[in-house]
């Protein structure tokens, strides 16, 4: 487990031109993915660890992620559904031994979990882009709107940079995606790779979670890629108020921001960057 | 609907240095992001399109999408999930009027839906990672294994490039994923594009079944990122034998395109690339 890079054969291949198509056999390092199944055990209470020897959970959600830090992702997930917003609402969490790639979670006594994605919005709640965001924003936990955080422009754009620092997977494959929890000065509190965005975001608040930081007010959570409808959400479940991202964010991203009030960056390059949402944050 | 970029106001900050932080207030054009409901009306039989006065579908999947083209969608989807291999699968389809976002679909008598993914694979097939690579290598309608197509390395080498000029609303937003269809010969089948790159590739593939396309023999799939285990797996079951990618494939791409006989090529970048499997296909 935690293994997040192997080594794979390949042909590296150059196409034609004057000098013709040239052709060495190498070995490459690639970006582990495996699927995780997260399974739901019954019963809640003081369990420390569910009994593998118990009933097999229920199925809550399977995902492909690169292995390490299995319980942060599987809490952080929590979160990001909205489900748990405290440590002590997860009673217990067991990589099962009989099983590879398998962890069942128990929930304390009144948490409600999460139900399968497609049935997690039915027409009562509608599924238009309007009322999704006005249903994640009415159900929000700690309202970020209300943050009063501020950020140098100077600190956020040295974050793609630390991010990449504390990458240590990142440089060998090219594949693993980051998301890193900094404080409003920089200084990093958690950073996770991951081959899927969402996980990388899940491993980070789910560490936040277990440290008992949640609400993560006064954050910023960088991330390596683009910000997505599902990214803003993660970070105010969270109760993160500024989210930053490298790439480009969605119309939804900026949407769900500006109704959140978490202050959305995106394009982080170099000295620049484009502020989306509330940028009074922005020093 | 098909509206893919939308423009929002951004305030653009340029960090300190000597000459201090400069900030300009213009528009910038996202990707648009919104959800799709995808519904399953039952009852089958010959019906063109299900009637939206009829019983309220079950939800099959919600997908946060680019809109555009989600007929394609929806039909590729299908067709990756093992669900669907041929135009006639599908007895209808239909965008529901009463509400935004929603497709309700039925399908043949006899074709089994696709189970909601969190149970779609359970303990009896295990989901460690070779499990799942057989799993799915097993349950093949067309071997790509067999498919005696070669591709020229020049051919590849301009795919990417030739994605690119199809793509028209990647240049505004920057944030759309692309993937197209083409002959051996670098013609390009469809290019599509979406905020989700496995949509970009549901609705290439779709659009193929739509076309009465499928098994999509002798052709190449090109993605403008990274390949994914499920990449490799929509590839594979829509009978494609060559995937290419801008960036790199995942350890358990690579695995399951071995097992499958598939062409995976990586980091396809200028007149170089990385070919991870049955090289020999590659002129």
């Amino acid at each position: 487990m935690g293994v997040s890079s192997e080594r794979r054969k390949v042909v590296r291949v150059r196409a034609g031109g004057p000098a013709g198509q040239v052709r060495s056999a190498r070995s490459d390092t690639l970006a582990v993915e495996e699927p995780l199944m997260v399974r739901l055990v019954r019963g809640g209470g003081p369990v420390r660890s569910p009994s593998s020897a118990g009933p097999a959970g229920e199925p809550l959600t399977l995902t492909m992620r690169t292995p390490g830090h299995d319980f942060d992702l599987v809490a952080g997930w929590l979160v990001g559904e909205g489900a748990v917003a405290a440590a002590s609402d997860i009673v217990g969490m067991k990589a099962c031994t009989d099983e590879e790639n398998t962890i069942d979670v128990a929930l304390r006594r009144g948490v409600r979990p999460p139900r399968p994605r497609a049935f997690a919005t039915t027409s009562a709640c509608g599924v238009c882009g309007s009322d999704t965001v006005v249903d994640v924003a009415g159900a929000l936990r700690w309202p970020v709107a209300g943050d009063p955080v501020t950020v140098g422009a100077d600190t956020v754009a040295a974050l793609p940079g630390l991010l990449r620092e504390h990458q240590r997977a990142f440089d060998r494959t090219g594949g693993l995606h980051a998301a890193g929890l900094f404080t409003a000065d920089g200084v990093p509190l958690s950073v996770r790779e991951d081959v899927g965005r969402h996980n990388a975001v899940d491993k980070v608040v789910g560490a936040a979670l277990r440290d008992g930081r949640l609400p993560a007010a006064g954050t910023v959570l960088q991330v390596s890629g683009r910000a997505s409808f599902e990214l803003v959400q993660k970070a105010v479940r969270a109760g993160i108020p500024v989210l930053s991202a490298i790439s480009a964010p969605s119309t939804l991203a900026v949407d769900l921001a500006e109704e959140c009030g978490l202050t959305l960056l995106g394009f982080v390059r170099g000295e620049s960057m484009n502020v989306y949402t509330r940028a009074d944050r922005l020093r």
